[in-house]
């Protein structure tokens, strides 16, 4: 299966004499495609339960929800599970900040989360502060009581010179075909290392500077042009650690002008009203949501798992980013009990929290069941992300990482399927191709044996797992919706997310009944 | 010189033996690219008045510091030209519409022009409303009392297919180089009356029947999509018209989650608060700013003119429209006065006000000082727009008419020039040709013969008067900035600005000194 022929398939490896299902495919795709019910839950999530925060009354609400709809369903084990000490959860209800003086002017703003409300209006005087180092706090010191901080400059405005909309066309496919040799050395991860410890220090420092000063609020520029909030979080989730001020970022277009008028000595006052709250005093475990489809026979404790972060960012609905991976791993869940699917492994759906804070529910979670380095003693190591650590020795496997068959994940956005990426498991590229090949006809076609990065699967891939994202047309993601307040329903399209949970459900189900659980890539010790 | 000889020329028409001072235009290059003051011009409207809706305190601001610019470089006739009865005054402070029960958030929406404030924070229930004919009021007749309306329904994202941002390049100027002939029939002109007079009837029906039931606010779907607020007039600037009831624009990404919801039973509770005013009791006159310098010898009560409106839209900072055209024939008057530009027709610069309302102050004034058409007596027709009326006689003309040479304006945006639209006026061409060559290295190359509409130019071609408007470079005007909260300085770039100044002053000042006025095309005298 594994073995690699000169083809004229598209990947350059052929597709194996792996059996498909096409009866069950059909079914799939009847249910999904003519009765979906994808739309419901992707409402549900994000115009009755809103933007899902991870720790927020909102996340709650999601998990709750979501083990409703599962249990209705007829999952089994159907349950939250707890991941130790998340932090707290926190929640904004209403931002505003006005221009005041000669010509009052409301300003596009909203708070970055974890950072604290201002409890009422405020008012002062704005002055410029641009720290990069922790040297450059000094030149502030006693100079920011009850003033309104505009963080940074101006930024330049970029002219878009490509549609804000894209999906693949064959060349751009035929592009992802190529891998790119890593150029990573050991001497950049220490850099990557002394950067991320740096950024930390100084965000802590700052956090407390500014809080220590008596600064009334904080402004930084939203990452986007074009009256787009792109904002995540500042301030802290831990309780203990310094949140600093009221902090938001305001569009492009209305800082800028603000950093002008600094600029040619003008005085300029703002009133800032945040209604933000910690919901909890203490730290909290977060939940992933979790449920299965029961395996029979003598493959039952084998595992094929699916799952999508349910956590957002919190000024949009966390639609795309990411709703829309939720909806459709739980619409593939419910099309594979529609059709009467009867796996011989044990289908498990996960949807995470803590994903946007680092991976940090699901990489618990393969922690807890499947395997996991050992933790470092040093604290100063405990304190980086697992993937900026030292080794600390082997690979501590559960019993389950034997049992362990793949992972598929969904949160490229909400961009319909075209194919999936390999994750340099090349023995797999064969068995994918002849998934796809039902799928040919609604644009799913290329195996990429490239890697992609930065979401959940990533906690499997790390410990030898096979763990997968697909690859999706990219649509508005990163021009418009991505930790935007615009990641809303609207940007979404109801046909791509029935498209991708009928292949999600597909591949489950053949990862489910095949002979043998999917092959693996070599683990990298090292890390 | 209006011989239509075959060339190679880029028009069809030969470039005449039209004369050029390259010297006058190299004077004029230094000054407008090397010694600009056009952004500082640009900066003061955007960023120190802000956006100047007509009658507006912010408008007279812009008229009494334009002015003060216009004496401090030595200009004469300096004055504020008054235009009758525009109407009301009216600003707006601050806006804020707020989603409240189980999840409270807030949502992005700013107030139409001319609508009434809430008067504090108002809460209600919201209803959705759909009234495209004067019939359609009755289904709601005692409904509405206590109730926030949501006006019309939810609306499909459109993809972008195009880039936001767009530059000319030689294909689309070749294809301005093509004329339509017009399609326009007598019975098409009468269906655009009949539906003139069934909208405006409309609004005021519906501004009644809200203000009366008690409605407390509405809600309209921003013109644009992603996040975008476009959005211009409603209630009325005349005084003892209904008003109607504090109406604004909001977001596509939150008006559609609010049409959604209604559609699906749902009850939704909204707070608004919006503070705005109407800043006089009575309808007060409009202002246009104008100033010369005058011409000297036989020829200097001859006419050359130049212009752009000042007023603007209220939500950003009317920076494209129009403190870009007001900036550039400032810094074209600017330059003229530096480079010591002798002229011999005097050349008279004016900054309209009450262009975003039907080019009110261009009108009058071309009314007053040039010609007319007989003013209607029956009261329908006198309520029409110039356009749309009925032939009422011959053109009654002032004796300036015949000493009239042309006029230039800008109101396409802040893009840089590429030409110019010669309005039909086949004798121009060759001219212009001529005094485009010096600036083909930045540019502007192309003399298109057909018409431009939509701005103050077409008040002096109504009347058979020369009115010319450039080609420009669209830019992001029609994706993100035209009467939009975006419509800000960042949008804006300072090189086009720079070009445009230098053209405007040398067309301006080769219309000036050449020896005849330019010539006209023939008056449509049924208009």
């Amino acid at each position: 299966m594994s073995a690699l022929l000169l083809s004229l398939g598209v990947s350059g490896i052929a597709a194996a004499q792996e059996p498909v299902d096409l009866d069950m495919v059909s079914r799939i795709r009847q249910e999904a495609f003519h009765r979906s019910q994808v739309m419901d839950h992707f409402s549900h999530l994000t115009e009755t339960i809103g933007p899902r925060l991870s720790n927020s009354p909102q996340m709650a609400q999601a998990n709750a929800w979501t083990r409703g709809q599962f249990t209705d369903w007829g999952l089994a084990n159907v349950h939250d599970e707890a991941f130790d000490d998340f932090g707290r959860g926190w929640e904004f209800s209403s931002a505003s900040v006005e221009m005041l003086g000669d010509r009052v002017q409301p300003l596009h703003a909203l708070p970055k989360a974890w950072t604290p409300g201002t409890d009422g209006a405020v008012e002062g005087e704005l002055v410029q502060v641009t720290i990069k180092k922790l040297a450059d706090i000094d030149q502030y010191r006693g100079k920011l009581g009850g003033k309104i901080l505009l963080l940074g400059e101006a930024r330049e405005y970029k002219r878009p010179t490509e549609p804000d909309s894209h999906r693949h066309d064959a060349t751009s496919l035929e592009g992802l075909q190529e891998f790119t040799i890593p150029k990573g050395t050991a001497k950049e991860r220490d850099k990557r290392v002394k950067e991320y410890k740096e950024r930390l220090e100084l965000a802590k420092a700052v956090n407390t500077f500014f809080a220590e000063e008596g600064a009334l609020a904080a402004l930084s520029i939203s990452g986007w042009d074009n009256g787009i909030i792109r904002v995540a979080g500042g301030g802290s989730r831990k309780a203990g650690e310094p949140v600093g001020i009221p902090e938001l970022a305001m569009i492009a277009e209305h800082f800028n002008p603000l950093a002008r008028a600094l600029e040619n000595k003008q005085t300029v006052k703002l009133r800032v009203n945040v209604a933000a709250r910690f919901t909890d005093e203490t730290d909290q475990p977060g939940y992933n949501t979790v449920a299965e489809i029961p395996g029979r026979g003598r493959k039952a404790n084998e595992i094929v798992m699916l799952g999508a972060h349910m956590d957002s960012w919190h000024t949009g609905t966390g639609a795309a980013d990411n709703a829309a991976g939720v909806a459709v791993m739980m619409e593939a869940m419910r099309i594979l009990k529609a059709v009467g699917a009867k796996p011989d492994r044990t289908i498990r759906v996960a949807l995470w929290s803590g994903e946007e804070q680092g991976l940090v529910g699901s990489q618990a979670y393969v922690a807890k069941h499947f395997a996991a380095y050992p933790e470092p003693t040093d604290p100063a190591q405990k304190a980086l992300p697992g993937s900026l650590r030292d080794p600390t020795g082997p690979l501590q496997k559960h019993r389950d990482y034997d049992r362990f068959s793949a992972y598929f994940n969904m949160d490229n956005g909400s961009g319909r399927f075209r194919g999936i990426y390999a994750q340099e498991n090349l023995a797999v590229t064969p068995i994918f191709q002849a998934w796809l090949a039902p799928f040919h006809d609604v644009g799913a076609t290329t195996v990429a044996t490239r890697n992609t990065g930065s979401t959940d699967h990533i906690s499997f891939d790390r410990v030898g797992l096979p763990g997968f994202q697909f690859i999706q047309d990219r649509l508005d993601y990163f021009s418009n919706v991505h930790h935007s307040h615009l990641d809303t329903w609207d940007h979404v399209e109801p046909e791509d997310l029935k498209q991708a949970a009928a292949i999600v459900a597909s591949f489950v189900y053949h990862a489910a009944t095949r002979e043998e659980k999917l092959p693996r890539k070599p683990v990298l010790e090292n890390r």
